[in-house]
């Protein structure tokens, strides 16, 4: 048995970008996470039909990208559509009526970073999680057998509960397939079990920070929604500066 | 309560060294946390009557700095004693009969770093925990009804779980009188509930790395002393270059 776990591919996970660095990626799969609320409004509008998904990293280039191309601008900065952008981060802002067939240009403040920092650290492939994607990740790593990196977003490079709370559940979900090899996993592999029963619940009754923050601009709904899980179960990988759907 | 909540100190908790530079500790009592083994061994050498406790970066340093004070000097790289000292990083190694009235020259991969970011990073003042000197922490930052960064030294700058359950003992002990004013404290708070019961037993089973690599070096007895609470209940402030106990 242990033979055998030994032989199976490892799985990490880094609480906060600035811990990237430590893990040598060059053979592994990166899950980008940024569970409130880029990763979900990604898989919601890829779900709803949006052709592809461009990340990027500032205001500036988010308006220049969509002018080239006719595309959707969006982000926020502070809980607000940022100027200059057409519209926000939340995955209710995307349905299929307004987003099937478009290009949606995004840019976020800790995701985006965090998928460009595991770029430029040369990951084999790139793709991103979320609870409103988390059967697609986990179907997908499993299918793999690549060595893995969970790569939490963060807030500012500080950890936050909801992207742990998500490593924790891809750990949970997968484990047998991998050799969990960091005290990383196991922390948010714990904290998931111990939150399971209800997510909105446990960030709302710890007073997570993003909890706190996003219910500061009204937004309780969309934290509860990005608490669901396989509400937009598709699988955005990132190919030459897009993340597009994967088909199975 | 909520105004109440407000006038108390904030508490923060980082989980690896590469993180302490996101906040600004000019204000804040910053506990250093190294469990497996330098605080639990700085505890136990300064309970057992030791003068003080100089940590240093590097073996050379600590070769230079004991051999011009006539002092022990001790460290360990890949757990042995490293070439040119003369004892290791295990508390056993300083009873009383040993190190009364001795000063001791330290050198640590994580602890010792740790210890001088914090320094460079203007900290107001500087303590070190470990499960050994819990109760002397928590008192003292309770006294202090200053702001509080408990500092993880982790392994390499990765996350590691006995520093993390330590950070939870604290707040578990001391959150009445504080503002928890992060996400890393909450879920080291948490992960210190789901251990408490049998924290040596909770690094077995769960296998955490440091348990993992400290028991292939035989030092199965050293982990379970590290984890048991208030063995050498003193508090090692920093002061011009040395840890010396603080009397209440």
């Amino acid at each position: 048995m242990s033979e055998l776990k030994k032989e199976q591919p490892q799985l990490f996970t880094t609480l906060s970008p600035a811990l990237l660095n430590l893990y040598d990626i060059k053979n592994a799969v990166v899950v980008v996470i940024d569970v409130l609320r880029a990763t979900s409004t990604i898989a919601a509008a890829l779900h709803n039909g949006a052709r592809e998904v461009i990340p990027v990293d500032s205001v500036q280039e988010c308006i220049n990208i969509g002018k080239q191309l006719q595309a959707i601008t969006a982000g926020e900065r502070d809980g607000k559509v940022a100027e200059g952008l057409q519209y926000g981060n939340s995955p209710f802002e995307y349905p299929e009526t307004f987003i099937k067939g478009k290009t949606l240009v995004l840019t976020t403040t800790n995701g985006t970073k965090l998928l460009h920092m595991a770029l430029s650290q040369g990951a084999k492939s790139i793709i991103t999680g979320s609870f409103a994607n988390l059967d697609a990740v986990c179907d997908y790593l499993i299918q793999q057998q690549q060595p893995v990196m969970l790569a939490c977003a963060g807030w500012k490079d500080r950890v936050n509960i909801e992207d742990t709370l998500f490593a924790g559940a891809v750990i949970e979900k997968i484990k047998g397939h991998f050799n969990i090899a960091c005290d990383s996993s196991l922390v948010a592999n714990m904290l998931y079990n111990e939150a399971r029963a209800d997510l909105y619940a446990f960030m709302k009754n710890n007073k997570a920070s993003h909890y706190l923050r996003l219910s500061s601009f009204g937004l309780e709904k969309d934290i509860m929604h990005c608490m669901t899980p396989n509400t937009a179960n598709v699988l955005p990988v990132y190919e030459q500066g897009k993340l597009i759907v994967k088909k199975s």
